[in-house]
């Protein structure tokens, strides 16, 4: 089991810091907040807020080096990363892929770098908020490209695994097209919500209820944090805004001419039904075996079904696919 | 306590039959569902699917009518009221009340009517879902128009108390705007987002968490009751559907122009502190004497300002303002 360096101590790289230790790796981190750096320390972790010397231990070590900063913060963080610790095992939790992928390219080429996004969180922030549980469940995409060494992703899918997640093999680009769908136009839509919503004043605070709370939670979240995610997927977010848009505008025109909502209504009700069955669909076992040629593409058909892998022995990952 | 007379026994009809029973009153009850009358008589209630009888009994005991059809539903039962129980106290229970107002006055001009819309509700529907505590700390709206007899507006209000809920004097103008606002427009989000995710098939489904789960909640609802009450509050509901397609829109230019949208979740997260401030502000006791001239527009007032109705003995209501 290699030790893990943790750069970034909010609540993602906090939650994943306390797992990795839990799961009884060596672990140490750094962080440019003095108050997250604290909280860390006072609980009898090895944290800083030096993030060259984390990093020069991770070289020394050949840790894999998980990066859990803010997608504005790369900018800075790579450089670091590529002066101090240019060899090692590099992954990320950002909420968007491809941008990162491409910037690991460009300023730390030598990294064996796996993409990676852990679809857990709330709308809290910060050291505080964090647990070594928040991933037990959860969905961790590991992505897998073409020139992604499968040794790396192997050791990065390994350490999701040891969270309590399960791991989803997939595509920069794939991964950036879902979240787009499922969790930045839901961040977006949230906002317009809790704006509109404002207008109504004291009253519609005392009535807002179950439909409004439901739609507008993560509209809590700190700004920064969901700027970065929206902004940072700009490209796969802009063509499912519009598709978004065209159908609230169908809708609006129905109202408006017909008085109807039926095929907006019915449309709704059938893909949250779609997707319950996907959900609860019987799911076959699969072993991979990552030395075989195949092995890449297996991976990735087996995450674009909604398959998952559950356990890596040696060089076989099993999981399940629908 | 009056007696009451529950017509259409789904999820709030049912749960406002087993409340009113569980506060010490008489209770019966009707609806064309044969399901749900023989599940509801199952248990011991005086339930059957003849309409016309327990509005007769309505009648003769001169109890409370609560009318809790799905909109559409009224211009059936409407009638049947004018004909067997014209002169009762009439409540509903619907999603929207300028047209339920106007078809009463038009159907039904004896009733002393005083339109409700308890703000509780689940994404299941039917007389088994329902239960007596559903109510239980919800906002109820109970009406307040110029001709409103307060008599029976104590009378519908001392009923949405014995359920556990607290009253929201409104007048229905007021109620419809903000209900398009907060549980509407909310409904037709959830829609559109389920859909566009669903495009995401099986990945989607395997990586869809919070921030999905939470804005796609309501869609699961059925979907005749969903446009029931979308489709009953269009006037109000498009001026506030355009409303957010603007703010959508502009999110969407910013996007695409100069790929930040500060603007639109920062508004949205303001919105959501505004109304969290709202709901946690201190609030000072008020008491309303029912027969004072000036009792109607206190009571409005105190709705519109997001204050409460908590209890009512004998002419005098008390609650909390902000």
């Amino acid at each position: 089991m290699r030790d893990v360096c943790v750069i970034g101590l909010g609540l993602v790289g906090g939650s994943l810091l306390r797992a990795a230790a839990a799961a009884g790796r060596k672990v140490w981190g750094a962080t440019d907040s003095t108050l997250d750096a604290q909280a860390a320390a006072a609980e009898g972790y090895a944290v800083s807020t030096d993030v060259p010397q984390a990093l020069r231990r991770a070289a020394e070590a050949d840790a894999v080096i998980a990066l859990a900063v803010p997608l504005p913060a790369l900018d800075t963080v790579l450089p670091l990363v590529a002066e101090y610790a240019p060899d090692c095992v590099l992954t990320d939790v950002t909420s968007v892929k491809t941008p990162v992928r491409d910037a690991v390219r460009r300023t730390v080429p030598t990294a064996r770098y796996v993409g990676g996004h852990p679809m857990a969180g709330t709308a809290k922030s910060g050291w505080a908020a964090g647990t070594a549980t928040l991933f037990v469940g959860a969905a961790w995409v590991v992505a897998i490209e073409e020139d992604t060494d499968l040794a790396a992703w192997r050791e990065v899918a390994t350490l999701a695994l040891d969270t309590g997640a399960h791991v989803v093999p997939l595509g920069c680009q794939a991964h950036d097209e879902v979240v787009a769908r499922i969790s930045h136009l839901p961040h977006l839509f949230a906002a317009v919500l809790a704006a509109v919503g404002s207008f109504g004043g004291p009253l519609a605070a005392a009535l807002a209820a179950g439909s409004f709370a439901d739609g507008t939670r993560v509209a809590g979240t700190r700004p920064d944090l969901v700027r970065a995610m929206v902004e940072g997927n700009r490209a796969a977010l802009l063509p499912v805004l519009d598709e978004a848009l065209g159908k609230l505008g169908a809708a609006r025109g129905a109202l408006a001419s017909t008085g109807g909502v039926a095929a907006t209504i019915e449309a709704g009700h059938a893909g949250a039904r779609a997707l319950a069955e996907h959900r609860n669909a019987s799911r076959a076992a699969v072993t991979v075996d990552l030395t075989a040629p195949e092995a890449r593409d297996g991976l990735v058909a087996l995450g674009e079904r909604g398959g998952r892998i559950t356990a890596i022995a040696g060089e076989v990952a099993s999981g399940e696919v629908c």
